[in-house]
């Protein structure tokens, strides 16, 4: 079958590699649509240690092709979806509820970083039971693809982020993932949302769906414009989804005591700690929470996204700016990597 | 001034009473608009033990007219809105968060059942500090007064029912506080909502609010018909907007182990006791839970509400399918109390 | 195998069945010690619908005798408990926490009710990955097996019963779980404990426990007595731990506004729905919260009840009164069904 | 009459003012014992803004000497306690249940910072329905004075840990408030807690208080010790009682993926901004919670950690290693500052 694959730091190639067949908990999967994300792109570059030679990818949707012998509830050539999480759902950290932290730090994210990633012609799903979702019919892969990832951490933003009825959110830049938590805060009941960025077309995109306002960061300080738009006072709950310490700074200082940060963002590209600032921070004691998290993944989480789709409340699909053959992958990720000709979202189709 | 009045059980009138004078921590505000609710219907029925002579209403918003001595932040002349629950912030229900129940049991609503109403030309705001909320310039009266009750109600209802996003959610009877609810479960970002009634224009707002399907009671049992829904599971969260037994049962009956009843429905009509049927109740061991509450009030409460008006977000003026000057309050009373020509809500002018 | 087993309703004896084999996931152990249940004199009166010749049993412990092939990170001989729930841990109940309702409603509850249970001389566990909770070195057979079921349940009590550190809390009846509810509302942090029984032995091991006040249902009305107690305020929390409609009602009415019901006690003895009195339950509107649950499962559980125990902090074998071996069991049985000889729990030794 | 005042940065002394009269909504308290705390020392050497002339102390109880005219439900001469942070109830953040940010960031902590504090012969209480708290007659001032501020703030920090029952807690240093953690981590149930300090009669006090395990920071790094001591997992909760960016690295480095590290230790002394290592941190991702807070105020608070201290619970009064009348408060705060005679708490008389 062939593969995208990694071969060393700052190289990719597409791969042929054997079809591998399923563990008794395991499923195989026969792809029919990924979405190539920002994580990819971090870790070719480095930012993830990976050994050379393992597929990338972690957003994907396909067919069942193979089933484990201990894996019921499921029949070849059902439609299904898989959270870029897999966990196994029985460690401890699974059973406390943290399964994207299953066996340890991050350690529900498997694919790429553990094993080969699933841009692939095929590919396994660990602990299948939890991690096949079922695509109701009247859902496209198209659509579906976006629960994978995208809905799933960039909702998670804004759920961490505890907005009662009314806030006011402030949600710092708008790449998919934090266009996701726009969706996000907007599901959670939102009052006022201020999204900052600075791209005309992801602005369009914010303020489809649901930023009240916009904060153009290249216009002037985000944080005062941010406290000017709110008569001084600050938000309630700021969603950082970049991975800057600027970013990080502003998403703090903006916001009111009482207030959650809750963090979306990578920052594992540059690896210096993080600065908190005191006086923003209240010196450790102005009820300011700030939570974390990676993507939510398992089934259950897969079949409400699906449903926020199917009955209208949410069309991530006018993300997808471009739509290339599996063969064409490698010229998609370059796009990706260079941020080139306004794209947010390039879909795979195989 | 005017007021509308008890006289005695099943007795209302227009009655003259003089305008009050704020003690040092109160304010006195001239109405301008007020919505009757079906407590007020409740209330003279005599569901309430309310002594003759007391003035009825709790919907109402105006302008400062007076302050009293202790009051700071405000000036007369400015609008504001006064929610149904007016608690004193400071007991130790307040303290912890119960500020519905300010005192003891239900103790938060005051207006009526403890002191005179609001349905009147003037009416006086205890703890004013945390009680008065100025109504943002872009908001009208007509749309300000939905806050007081109904929408901090209905609300109160979805965030009671603890949903998380993607759930389904049945909400029982579409009256003008089922149908805050209704928009309270799509805010908190339900991926389907049922809601079950049978009166066309009825079912015509709850579409326009969020709901996704209709379960039309008159048709065969609603229980059933949820379950057809949900493919035989039943629903994450329920809400009970009506406050009868065979909706309470039915709540309780198409929910899901783990899942959250909210009830907002006042069950004050019939003193008998409600029967909690222990099949549908997990013998007492499903996790599912009940919750209850009365309105959530103060300033905060009110001025968030006001941020999901002014945002486009929440149109609450669809539910007003009448108009009234104060003059024909009895008369849209009565429409009221008899439910007559469709109507959700009327609203007085003053 | 020699096993204790449900001949027909009202009728038991000691069964030899084959001992059986664990499919891939699971696990089979060999007994050590097991705990007699209230729950198995309820099944055996019938309460439960189970087929005839179904082994009786869930709290018992032991040593792995065989591990399925798929059962990782265990090794034979190695000392475990597992706990009368035994879910799946991929379902979607599963998967939102709701272990316990495995499947559905009370389905995390298998032994017994879906499979033989483990008062039996070897026992399998399904999901063993995630069931199979390793018994600590320094912790004897005789404490561990409390966890399985009286500390895990009991303690869940109390932690639903959202008790914040200085609450004064009720609970009524104090057999084993009442008891481990008792232990548990002292370990969230209570200020003042307030135990209703009137057995002398349970009073003893209630104030050994952490009660502070014992009211005796025999010496008058306990709501009452409870008023007297708190300055007629009622308490923050209670908890049910009977299972009777009187101490329900008195839970709910001796609970002050904002307050929450626990309930842990099993109402399946009697079909009537239970009456929920409408002024002690606010009429729907007094922000008191009516909680149930079943067992909480899982190794992640057990273990950390298990460092309670090994630190001292909880000591459950004061509540041993009487301990016998596997063969007479029928003896012990009968005792734990007419609750003679003051008995609380009996421990059957293999 | 007499009070300690800060008459410039570095400079103390027992200066005459007049006794303060009440306004409508205060209370006018004759004091009886003050504790003297850390904070006035970092106060005093300038780590907060205040103005010359400023009354130090925010941790006293007394006699009510006069109310004001608004006041009701207390009566003069009634013995009361009054928490460090003494907040306003009715502003924004005090309706959302931040009460120690009223008014913005760190507002709820007036006395010293934005009036005279209490170390005074007389002091007078803002807000006075809801921050007078009542002794109970069996407590004595010199418990009853620990609610004030030490106890509410550890066990806030406790609270803020989201311990679950059986979990295993870190708390770094044992001065008064990481001792008040240790006792909060006991009544929310921590199965094992593990004290970071250095200093004998400290290590003492928290084993009596609930430690479980002791790492002696001066005998090598706290977090390999704390890996060794939990199997190289790290801990479920971490406390921060100190205020120092090692220790705050330390907590967020010992904590397993998944935790809350609560912050009570105040990070005011060097305004660095804190470093957050990114590998501790899970790269933003790991789910990962970092709570801060300020002292929980209120007479709602102060009642139940009374109540823990009338039913016997809990008994901070073993930390006052010193007396002192008023007239020696200046050797007393001498004292405190430089750690002399291992001082933990001096108790002041008046």
């Amino acid at each position: 079958m062939k593969t995208f694959t990694m071969l060393e730091i700052g190289k990719t190639a597409i791969v042929e590699k054997p079809i591998p067949t399923p563990g008794p908990n395991e499923a195989l999967v026969k792809t029919t649509a990924s979405l190539i994300c920002t994580s990819d792109v971090h870790t070719v570059k480095g930012a993830l240690p990976v050994e050379n030679g393992r597929t990338l990818g972690h957003e994907s949707v396909g067919v069942i092709a193979a089933l484990g012998s201990a894996v019921t509830g499921f029949t070849e050539g059902q439609r299904v979806a898989v959270n870029a999480v897999t966990p196994c759902f029985e460690c401890s950290y699974c059973q406390r509820g943290f399964t994207s932290q299953c066996g340890g730090l991050l350690g529900g994210y498997k694919y790429t970083a553990q094993v080969d990633g699933n841009m692939a012609e095929y590919f396994l799903v660990p602990a299948a039971r939890g991690n096949l979702a079922p695509i109701p019919d009247e859902l496209s892969d198209d659509a579906a693809v976006y629960a994978c990832d995208m809905l799933s951490t960039g909702l998670m933003g804004a759920e961490h982020a505890q907005i009662e009825i009314g806030d006011t959110v402030a949600i710092f830049a708008q790449g998919a993932v934090g266009l996701c938590a726009t969706i996000g805060a907007k599901l959670r009941g939102a009052g006022r949302i201020i999204a900052v960025e600075s791209r005309p077309e992801r602005i369009a995109l914010a303020q489809r769906f649901g930023a009240d306002d916009i904060v153009d960061f290249t216009a002037g300080d985000p944080v005062a414009q941010i406290m000017d738009l709110t008569g001084g006072v600050g938000v309630d709950s700021s969603i950082e989804a970049l991975g800057f310490p600027q970013t990080f700074e502003a998403a703090l200082a903006c916001l009111k005591a009482g207030g959650t940060l809750s963090n979306i963002g990578y920052h594992g590209e540059n690896p210096a700690p993080l600065p908190l600032d005191l006086t923003a921070w209240g010196l450790g004691m102005g009820d300011k929470t700030i939570r974390t998290g990676l993507c939510t993944g398992g089934s259950d989480r897969m079949s409400r996204l699906f449903t926020l789709m199917t009955t209208g409340k949410v069309d991530p699909t006018v993300m997808t700016t471009h739509r290339f053959g599996f063969d064409d992958v490698e010229e998609a990720f370059v796009m990706m990597a260079e941020k080139r000709d306004n794209i947010v979202k390039p879909l795979i189709t195989f």
